[in-house]
Order: C-alpha cells, then sequence, then structure tokens
C-alpha cells in the first residue's frame, strides 16, 4: 500500500461534503458475541482476510454490529484452509477465484491492486458491490473515491439490492486522515493549497512490515544488524497538494503535518471550534499540558486526532494555518471507512 | 535542548554566507593517538562533559586533529571526580565553578541554557571565548549565531589572543541542518517562505534521552508499559519560517522536509547542482533505486544529506521546490557546528 497522495481529480471529489453523526467510540472488543446472529443482512465477503486490514475488517465489522448473512473468508491459496474464528463461529479461509462471488452482496478487498484490479470487475460482474482498499481504482472516472464524513454523495444510488455490481474506492489512508481535519476547514475558508508531511507508520506496508519493524527493533537492541525485506526506503509525493511522505517506525498510526493556505481569513480559535464540532475528528490541543495528539493515542481509535493549531504567520490576514493530524493507519486509514462505506450501501 | 526553530532576527542573520572548503570526512576513531601531543594551542574547556554533546565535542576534537594546550572536563557536582581517558590522557571531571575558567581559552558548553547563563558571562570575564549549544544567548544582540558553512563573517574579529572574552552561539540542531541545504538555494533564488516540518531524534533530547528511547522499545517488545520519564509529548513552533517540530523514535539523527518558496525561478536540476557543490552537503537522490536520505544513513557523519529535491507543482513558474534533509544531531547539528567555530578562533 503505498502513500499516494490526494491525486488532482480525487481532489475535487474529496473535497466537499454534509456532514455525518458522530460515530460511537468502539470498545475495541471484536471478538464477543454478538447481541443477536442476523440472518437478514448482505452476504460479505472479505478479501485478503489474512492481512493487516483484512483482520480490521472484522474486527471493525463486530465493533459496529454490522449486520449480515454470512462471511466468505478470501485469501490467496497459500492461506486457504486455514481455519478462523469470527464471533463464535468458525470459518475456513477460501482461495480467491473469480467463483468466489457467487451470490456475495459487498466485498471488502485489501489485498494489493493487482489483485483488485484481476478480481474486482469479476466481483462486480457477479452483482457484487466491491469496496477496495488499493489504489487499483482510486484514479479511474466513474469510480467514486468516498470518505463518508466528507462526499457521501459521491456514491448515491449504489445500494445493496439494487440489482448491480458496482467499485468504490478507499482513499489512501494518508489522505483520508488529512481530509478529515482538512475538509471541514475547507468548507469554512476554501483550501487554496496544503503542504504536507507525513509521519507513516509500519502498518501501511502490511502485516508483515510491522513484523518486521518489531523483528528489526530487537536485533538493533541485541546489537545484530536487522535484515531489511520489506523496508529499504519509502518514498511517494504527488502534485495538487504539495506532500512528503515519510515512513517513521512506528506501529499503526499515520501522522501529517499539514500548512493550509486558506482562500479567506480563518483564525485559530475559529479553526479549532470548526474542528471540535466536525464529524469523526477530535481535537487535541492543550498548550498548557502540552498535550498533542500522539500516534499512540490514536492507535486502535475511530477519530481522528488534531491538533497543534497555529496560525501561520508566515501568511498575511489570517490565511494561513499549521494543524498535526493523528488517525490509525488500519482502522479509519482503511477497515473503518470501506465499513462505513459498506453501512452507506445497506 | 527545545526545538526552537529558526528565530525572526537570527534567520536574516543566518542567511548569507561565504562558502567554506567541504570539510574532510572524519573517520570516527575518536580515542586513537594523536599524531603529535601539541603544547601550544589553547586551553580548552569542555562544560558538560559527560552529555551526548559534551561526549562528541571530543570525539569531533580529537577527529579533526584539534590542537590544545590543556581540556578541562568540567561538568555538574555529581559527575564531579569521575575518571576519563581522552588521546591516551587520563582526566578527572571537575566540578563547574565560576572559577574553572581561570586561564581557558576556549570554553564548549553544551550543560543546557541555565548553566550556560550562570556561567557563560564568568567565563567571558576571564577572557574565554564561550562557543555554547544552548539557546541562552541565541536571541541575544551582539552575540553572534554562527554556521561556519553560512555566515562566518558574524564572527568576525573574535580571535583567541585578541586579549578578551566572547560569547558565540551555536543555532538549534534542527536550524542547522535545515539551513546547510537551504542557504545554497537562498545565494541563487532568495528563499521567501519556508515550510518546514522535522523529524526529530532522541539524541535532541540528550544522552539520558536516548538511554530513555532505548530502555522503553526494550519494554513494548517484552509486552510491558514504557516508564517515560523524559518523553511525554515534545513540541515547539516558530513564525518567521512556519515549522512543526516532531520528535520521532529514532536515535541521532534528524530529517526534515522542507518546502521553500523562492523570489526567483529555481528549477529542480540546477538545485541539485547547485547542494551538490555546497560546503558539508552530500546530494542522496536515486529515485531510479528509491535512494533517499534517511537518518540512518547520516548518523555519526559530519556532512548534511539532501535529496528528494523536487518542483513544487503547486507553485506557479518554478518559484517553489520541496527538499527532504537528514543531519546528525549530535554531530553538525551541535558538537562539530561548535568545533568549526572554534577552528575559526586560532
Amino acid at each position: 500500500m503505498a502513500a499516494t497522495f490526494a491525486q488532482p481529480h480525487a481532489h475535487g471529489r474529496l473535497f466537499s461534503t454534509s456532514p455525518l453523526p458522530k460515530p460511537t467510540k468502539n470498545l475495541r472488543s471484536p471478538f464477543t458475541v454478538r447481541m443477536s446472529l442476523q440472518e437478514t443482512g448482505p452476504s460479505i465477503a472479505v478479501v485478503g482476510v489474512t492481512g493487516a486490514v483484512g483482520q480490521e475488517f472484522l474486527s471493525v465489522l463486530s465493533d459496529r454490529d454490522f449486520p449480515y448473512r454470512s462471511i466468505k473468508m478470501l485469501a490467496s491459496k497459500r492461506s486457504a484452509g486455514k481455519q478462523m474464528t469470527f464471533e463464535d463461529r468458525n470459518y475456513t479461509v477460501e482461495e480467491l477465484t473469480a467463483d468466489s462471488f457467487d451470490g456475495v452482496d459487498i466485498a471488502l478487498f485489501s489485498a494489493g491492486g493487482s489483485i483488485s484490479k484481476q478480481f474486482g470487475p469479476a466481483a462486480v460482474e457477479k452483482g457484487a458491490i466491491v469496496v477496495d482498499n488499493s489504489s487499483a481504482f482510486r484514479m479511474v472516472d466513474g469510480v467514486p473515491l468516498v470518505i463518508p464524513e466528507v462526499n457521501p454523495q459521491a456514491m448515491r444510488g449504489i445500494k445493496v439490492g439494487m440489482g448491480k455490481g458496482a467499485l468504490i474506492a478507499n482513499p489512501n489512508c494518508s489522505t483520508i486522515i488529512c481530509l478529515m481535519a482538512a475538509t471541514p476547514l475547507h468548507q469554512r475558508a476554501k483550501v487554496l493549497r496544503m503542504v504536507v508531511s507525513t509521519y507513516q507508520a509500519a502498518s501501511g506496508a502490511g502485516a508483515a512490515a510491522m513484523e518486521e519493524l518489531e523483528l528489526q527493533t530487537r536485533k538493533v537492541l541485541e546489537g545484530k544488524p536487522p535484515t531489511c525485506n520489506i523496508f529499504s526506503q519509502q518514498s511517494d509525493l504527488d502534485v495538487k497538494v504539495t506532500a512528503t511522505c515519510i515512513r517513521v517506525p512506528v506501529m499503526r498510526a499515520h501522522a501529517e503535518s499539514v500548512n493550509l493556505q486558506f482562500e479567506k481569513p480563518l483564525d485559530e480559535d475559529t479553526a479549532r471550534e470548526i474542528l471540535k464540532n466536525a464529524p469523526g475528528v477530535v481535537v487535541i490541543d492543550d498548550r498548557a499540558s502540552n498535550h498533542f495528539p500522539t500516534p499512540l493515542e490514536v492507535s486502535n481509535k475511530d477519530d481522528v486526532a488534531v491538533g497543534r493549531i497555529r496560525q501561520d504567520l508566515s501568511q498575511e490576514g489570517n490565511h494561513g494555518l499549521d494543524i498535526f493530524v493523528c488517525g490509525d493507519q488500519i482502522r479509519k486509514g482503511a477497515a473503518l471507512n470501506a465499513v462505513q462505506i459498506a453501512e452507506m450501501l445497506l
């Protein structure tokens, strides 16, 4: 999962909105017994179920009591046959094939771009609505790129039961986390330009990368040279906003330093109030006690945290702000956003 | 050592220059036997000799064959009496007092701002030239704030043997590292505005902080809660440039994402050439093999590494660039810069 940033045409689509209700806090007890076993919800498939985001799809479905009639656990041939328990039921991981999507209403994909390209259209042909967490369809015209708090209208008319499949793309994790904070400010004062520097967690490169970070850390502490299979250097950039994407040795939450230039003046107190009322956003901005957002504090949380909200005095007339944003890369950056999209399909 | 950024009036002083010769690479064998034991150089005092920067002062003095007649190893009462070996001589750490500077020509201070404020003027009164690594005198009018590659002329006239003491301030580590790369570009195209986001190493908070990072990492890997004496959160900001300073779990090299706005157009190829020829700077910018500067690669190195040199397309007419800079915080960010200043005093 590369750290691509908001692309030119994506930008326009993402920046617009009607706010959603504030989500309830999740308690992170994913494998508890459900209140009632629904037999009426959609049939779901999770593609890449053994991966970091795949596992988080299940956690979020459980946390949010997402109704489903059945779940197919799909992965590569290598993982096929593995046994899993989810919400007190046993599952066997099945190998992903073109036939996997017979009777599937919603398919949550997070198995990399090439798998999405190979099997996404096949799933749509079988009538499934695919919510894809890869970059495969993010820049494809006609595929909505959706953050539910930002542009729910982009997927208007796409519903389970409409009799045909569809593709919906989950934006890049850094983009989601950044826009959760930038969009409410944009609605008030119109963002003209953004300078973004990311502090991206290992999780953005998958479960194996998280394991590698832990392993490398152990080796370094033992005074041994670390093995580097996944992380050499990581880099990416884009041009609509100007962005520098940096991987840091942090497990699963991204942070971003965002400099905003607005068309209209916006003072930092107003910005703070706007962000306090923004759905899916919490403000942590306590200078007196030096308490600001950190990756650790947002790990396993749904909300994106914003703080260090400061007037950028290098821009005149209150036309600039600096903010610091942290969000769980696997949760709001990937699985939660996809499941929120799936909820809108019902 | 807080992460203060280039202050308004410091900015003007730092941005100007005559280039220095490219320093030779250090081999990092600090405690080897000197070629010849000079008996003619200045009398030196190292204040805060048991700290991370204090130890690095000694390494750099040795690496660069800095001539000295004698060295006083000064620290707090707590460390007084400790035995040290440096360049085959044994030393006893002495308690820092107002009388410590009798006969001292050059005093290298890195023991925190309050110690500098308390003992710096006393040392000057005794005739010593103080090169101070704390923030104590950085904003004081008449105290040169010097990066030798950037503004050597700021300390013109201050020499050992001139018969009186003086104060010279070492800029903040993040400022030094940033300006090593930004200044050569500024000389060509004049920087109007900078947006800086730092990725600061533990070393910036001292030797105890480096130990704490290691200890915390061990505890987390053992599944135990880490103890947090030094690191809670760390933050700082400034307004001439707009800067967001972030501490990351990295041992001793800082990184900085820098967005530059120029008065004159400057294309990225020209910028790359300028930086390749800049003293104390190496360019690591190999997109084909995805090789860019990393904190690890510059650790224990003298040069500041610059890469990811990209036209900022959010600014029109080649008036913007993004760069990514890494530098050893303890070395060029502190001890090396101070010793380079000391070399200019001879």
